[in-house]
């Protein structure tokens, strides 16, 4: 390697559809220009290199921010769900540069978020440190720090579970264990595949106790966002009709065990 | 409660010093202009009740992003570092309105980073939930989601510890607790007062084994913001002028076990 090695930014990107009345900020707004800083605006607009968690949603993205670059003329390499080890190296080479090529920087994004957070990416980032190439990452929306933070759940200490099992029986007794794990006063957070989400939110219901608290994190800077924290017995004792709907729309859901005060060290 | 209650707005502010030059964004900037969203800009602005960690910091913010009132006519109460559970009520009610009264919104700002996320603030969400205040989050910085973007360890379970014991033995046998769930595959997280950061990173070195990853995050968004992952074997064999300094700068701590690709569920 002769030239110092480009950049690798992390890129977040927008996580839910815009507010159709963009001057209304009412309520959250999902749009790129409206949830991104300028600065990340500005790192996404210089870069010309790509790796992309989908092409197509990262061409849509690069336009909405306005790229001065002709898309066309911009090389986004998609990477995919989850990207091939023996790839990694090959999409990292043209930041390290080589006999008269200069080293050049590129842009991860993931489709929705923060590359590498509950998204592929944290390999790619693994590999660039293994190489001495320099990481930068940007501010953008993370829908687990969203949720976090308007659960008023506590955030000294919390944990991020992903996905827990779909089996019936697996489910239940992992719900008991992350119960268990909520009431010492750490926060459990996951997620679910939309299309599973009323499933999930049911089996809550049915497995944990009273007083565990539960928030349900719906579309985060989204038109129809909506964050409410209840205790697992008013959440059954709500009529149906109030329920908010998690069916098909993006949800994070949070367990805490105290109504107290959040442990502090 | 006659009327709908105002919304309680979470605001997150920078969580470094600007650049100097904010034209250059080759590296991070942590100026608020820079680093928070039109959208979190826009809320900001159009609030006049502020709940704040440290009022003498939300007034300089506050200027910072060209609140279009006179600071003197805002109302900003400061609710510390551990707010009072007794006061709670009283900060809240002017999201209540009374008779002849109008609902105020309300917007939390932390000294730091997002409000509730390893910071004061969870307990005034969470009562704002009790009494059907709608609580609405807004992107920023997070110090923990910039970390564990730009360590390439496993963003999808990962665990944020806050801080670990300051007591030698103790410190000792938290980190082999600690290195062990990482080894599980689950990147733990933590952080420490800055002026301790050299001795925890000493203590890293000297308790953790050869194959753990440990990431370092220095300064995120600020000046000389650097983010580097090595083996602890390869930290221990870093010439000391190699290793970057971290004593008295924020710095948050990352381990992660495996140096294979991350879990997927």
């Amino acid at each position: 390697m002769s030239a110092k090695p480009g950049t690798l930014h992390l890129i977040p990107v927008p996580i839910a559809q815009a507010r159709p009345d963009p001057v209304d900020v009412g309520a959250a707004d999902g749009n790129a220009l409206r949830v991104l800083p300028a600065a990340t605006l500005e790192v996404a607009r210089r870069a010309d290199y790509f790796l992309a968690e989908n092409a197509k949603s990262a061409r849509a993205f690069l336009k909405s921010i306005g790229h001065p670059k002709a898309l066309a003329l911009l090389r986004i390499e998609q990477i995919g769900h989850a990207p091939g080890a023996d790839r990694i190296d090959a999409w990292l080479a043209p930041l390290e540069g080589g006999k008269d090529v200069a080293p050049l920087d590129a842009a991860l994004l993931s489709e929705a978020g923060c590359p590498g957070i509950a998204d592929p990416g944290a390999d790619l980032v693994a590999r660039a440190h293994e190489r001495a190439i320099p990481v930068v990452s940007w501010v953008g929306p993370c829908s687990i720090v969203l949720a976090l933070m308007a659960s008023g759940m506590n955030g000294q200490q919390f944990r991020f579970l992903g996905y827990l099992p779909q089996e019936r029986q697996a489910l239940r007794e992992r719900l008991l264990a992350v119960q268990s794990d909520a009431r010492r006063g750490e926060t459990q957070i996951f997620i679910e595949t939309p299309y599973r989400n009323a499933r999930l939110f049911e089996a809550i219901l049915a497995v944990c106790d009273p007083g565990l608290r539960l928030c349900l994190a719906i579309d985060l800077t989204g038109a129809q966002s909506l964050v409410q924290t209840r205790t697992v017995g008013q959440w059954r004792a709500l009529p149906l009709s109030q329920r908010p709907d998690v069916d098909k729309r993006a949800t994070v859901f949070l367990l805490h065990g105290a109504s107290a005060p959040a442990l502090r060290h």
